[in-house]
Order: C-alpha cells, then sequence, then structure tokens
C-alpha cells in the first residue's frame, strides 16, 4: 500500500506523479497558505477549525479564494475515502495559483492551485514517553505579532530546526524579539509550575494550534488551571515540567531543555496524565 | 516560438511540461534561493556575479550544494543555446530538494533541484521614460538587516506590491521597522538631491542588486558624486529625481512618490542622462 496519496485539484495521483507548474507560485514566491490535520478512523480531526484557519490565513495574505469552502471539504472528504490507510495526515496547501507570465502581480494567476497530501500515519516512537525530548531555544529575527497565518514562509522554522539536530537536540523552541517564548518549529509549547499550566499567548506570536485550542478547552472543562501569559526561556528552565503538543504527535514530554533537565529530567507526571485525558477527551468528541 | 523555456535538472521543457513534484520543499516550505539576470545577445549579464550571490544567498540559509558552480554555469549556457531569442530573462531557482517525507529535517532531501526559467524579453513600455512610475511606501514588518539573501520568502512583497497596484500606483517602495527606506518590491530604489546620488545602505537590508553594484562601479569611474547611507521617507518626498534599477528594466524614473511629484513631476534629467551612460557602460564591459 501506497505510503502516499495525493490530490491536485480534483484529480488523485502517487507520489512520483504528483506535480505541479513551475509557474505555481507557492513555488515561485512561498505564496500559499496551508493546514494541517490527521484523520482518527477515517475522521478528519476538527476539519471545520482547520477550514475556519486556512481561510483565516488566505484572508490575512489576501488570497483571493476561487475555490468554495464546500468544494474544499469534498476533495479532502474524496481523498480520504480513497486513502487506503484509516490513519492518515493531511497537509492541504491552498496556493494562489498558476502564473501565466513571471512578477509578484496576484493578477497574473486566475485560479488556485489545491494541493492535498496524504501520508499514512506511523505511531510515535517509544522513546518519546519514556525518555522525553531535548529542545534548544532559537531567537526569531522577525517581530511579527499575533496569531499567526499558516503561509509557506518556513525558512527561519528550517533553520531552527537545523540548529537543534546538529546540536544533538530533538527541536528548537522559537523566542521572539521581545525575548517571548512562542512554539517550537512544527508544535505549539507549553510547561507546568506548581501545577498551573502555561502556555505563550498568541499575542506573541503563536500559531493558533488545533490541539492547542482542544488542550484549552479540555482544561476548561476539567477545571484544571490554566494560563496564556508571556513566558521567559527562563520560565521554561525553571519549570516543573514542559511539553509540545501537534495534531499529528498529540502531547510529548520535553526532558532537556539548553541541555539541563527539566525538574528531575523525566517525563512530568502530570504531562502523562494530561496526554491521557487528552487522547479520552478528542475520542469523546 | 514560444515565450518560455525551462531547464529542470538538465531537461528542457515547454512552459506546459514544465513540473516539479509537490514534495520540493521549495514548494512545501518556500526552501530556495535564486536568481535573476538576462542576456544581451544571448551572453548572460554579469553571470559570475549572480553565481557569487546565489551561493552567497544559499550558505546563508544553510543549503548544502549537490551541484557544482561549474555544472550550474553549464546547464544556464545549455539553456540560453537552446532558445530560440537572443534576448532572454533568466530566474534560476535551486531547492533543497525533494523530500522523501513530510518534514522540515533537511536531511530529507538528498539532492538540490536546480530550474532555470526563461523567457523573451519585451522592451520596457514608453510611456515608463516619458512619464515616469508612480510609488507608495510600504512599512515592513520584519526587522531582517544587512544584505538580504534572495530567498522564496517573497509575501511581504507581494502584499506590498498588490497595496500599490490597488491605489493606483505602480510599485511600493519598502520602508525597515527603523523608518529607513529600503527598496522596491522588485528593484532597488535611488534619489538625486542637489546633483548628489544617493542609495540605501546594504546594512539597513537591501538586496545587493547586480544594476546597483554596476551604477555604482560607474559612478567611481566617472567621478559622480554618490553615496550609500540611510534614507528616510522624507528624504525621498524632497529629493529632485528618483529611479529604480532592475537588471531586466535598466533605470525607470519615479515621478510620484505618495501622489506627489517628485521634483517637477516629470523624468528627471540627470535619471535620463545615467540611463544613457549605464547603457553603454554596460555594452563597454
Amino acid at each position: 500500500m501506497d505510503k502516499f496519496l495525493i490530490n491536485i485539484n480534483g484529480e488523485l495521483f502517487n507520489e512520483e506523479k504528483a506535480k505541479i507548474s513551475v509557474f505555481d507560485r507557492g513555488f515561485l514566491y512561498g505564496d500559499s497558505v496551508y493546514e494541517a490535520t490527521r484523520t482518527f478512523n477515517r475522521i478528519p480531526f476538527r476539519i471545520q477549525h482547520h477550514l475556519d484557519r486556512l481561510f483565516f490565513s488566505a484572508q490575512k495574505i489576501e488570497l483571493e479564494l476561487t475555490y468554495s469552502r464546500k468544494e474544499i471539504l469534498e476533495l479532502i472528504l474524496q481523498t480520504i475515502k480513497a486513502s487506503p490507510h484509516n490513519d492518515i495526515f493531511l497537509r492541504i496547501i491552498l496556493t494562489r495559483g498558476t502564473n501565466i507570465d513571471l512578477g509578484l502581480d496576484p493578477e497574473l494567476s486566475s485560479k488556485n492551485n489545491l494541493i492535498i497530501i496524504t501520508k499514512a500515519i506511523t505511531p510515535n516512537p517509544d522513546w518519546w514517553l519514556t525518555k522525553g525530548l531535548s529542545m534548544i531555544f532559537h531567537n526569531k529575527k522577525s517581530s511579527e505579532r499575533g496569531p499567526l497565518p499558516k503561509t509557506g514562509k518556513y525558512l527561519e522554522n528550517i533553520l531552527a530546526y537545523k540548529d537543534a539536530t546538529e546540536k544533538g537536540a530533538f527541536d528548537s523552541i522559537m523566542v521572539n524579539t521581545a525575548g517571548h517564548v512562542t512554539e517550537g518549529t512544527t508544535s505549539n509549547i507549553w510547561m507546568i509550575k506548581d501545577n498551573i499550566i502555561y502556555t505563550p499567548s498568541l499575542q506573541d506570536g503563536v500559531l493558533d494550534g488545533l490541539t492547542r485550542k482542544t488542550l484549552i478547552q479540555m482544561a476548561d472543562r476539567n477545571n484544571l488551571m490554566l494560563q496564556e501569559i508571556s513566558l521567559t526561556q527562563e520560565d521554561f528552565l525553571g519549570a516543573d515540567e514542559c511539553f509540545i503538543t501537534s495534531t499529528t504527535r498529540n502531547l510529548v514530554p520535553v526532558t532537556i531543555i539548553e541541555g539541563r533537565p527539566v525538574g528531575n529530567g523525566l517525563p512530568g507526571k502530570k504531562t502523562l496524565e494530561l496526554l491521557k485525558m487528552y487522547l479520552e477527551f478528542v475520542s469523546l468528541q
């Protein structure tokens, strides 16, 4: 069974055949927005929230939509149905379209390109839960604020990820120009101190993650103490526990930051409780 | 005769057939660098300088090269030879390669993709010289400093261009977070005041344009007074003359900024002299 199945503007392709024009503005200029989600047993996770955010991102970069929300949803469902796998990761990419000429002018493309890449989900490695992850800090150069759109602009995160792996860490924790911690390169970040759960405020330039949002709801319904505030590197270095969240990976404990153990250096007890609670909460919905 | 001819990793394609994998990192993440140049009668303009800058950009984003400089040059020359046109624009795009899986990790691709898009050059419209261009200012959100690499990160320039055309202007003049003018969305920017030529310093976050560099050399050899310094919007609004430079468009006068005439509102006399001098200087080399 193929690991990948790709839908390009309604046509299905395998990995080798899935190609787009070099005049696509996503390729030429990073002029695209995207969403990433997964299925649980062929049901897409929080798909309406992902479509909300896709439209928010498109609006943020003034990307005029030539696909309706209904059409995009139908193409997603069509792709899930065609996949041989029950649990797949989906990357939904919407570009401003194929240029009829070179040039930045958005008017040079008349129709969006919609690409849905699906991939069979492989389970998280066991050691993520038994050992936890090691992270380093990465000081951002750009000073964007407020909830971020999900665009094709990825270079800073790629460099931050590369820097981490070269230093033997799992990933970087991004820090904005004001010195506030924001997120991982492809995850949201959390810490626990004195039984209170903390995560950086969206206003610090944080991606409004769907798993982040779900966890906040869950904490609210279960009367857990949770705060969205500005947090510094020192806050994280002094935390009792730390973890990341992402749609495909759920919650994963972080046990080392900048070479120093978080708490006792083992995956946090409360983190593992939250993971269990989260998996139940998600399957209940 | 086809307007476009595209070379992808050594194979030539027409516009319809020129496609790359949706797993190309340039498409997925904007993880690419590029150069833009032109030929004059089948001779590529300052190609060694462009290759220098391509390698500078690649190094800036830690893009490991799997093509040698010699191979890239040979592919460029092969494409120029195969083109039916004497005067072509070339966009040379080097991506980190095609991922074997989704994910930011650069190790997921083992081989760069090199795409050379060529396009027959159409001459500048006459009114550019007789009437000049109208521009507006665009305040940048990111705070990058120093000479910029040419990467796939284009969104801010696209929005600035879109904003300009929607307001009836030709293009935007970018202004950095320190309030200093930097460049156009696809050009360098210049002003003349009291017979001195000014252009923003590279340290303000300006692309090290090859036409910019050539003009500075020309001014030096002809003992023209020229300064590379930090310049404000007010400096430009109070200038006697203003113009932009780019490899395909040479020098083009700017006559209106933010709806107000520059000098007497006509293409500047010294600007037109510089253009004449530039065309002679370039053909002499």
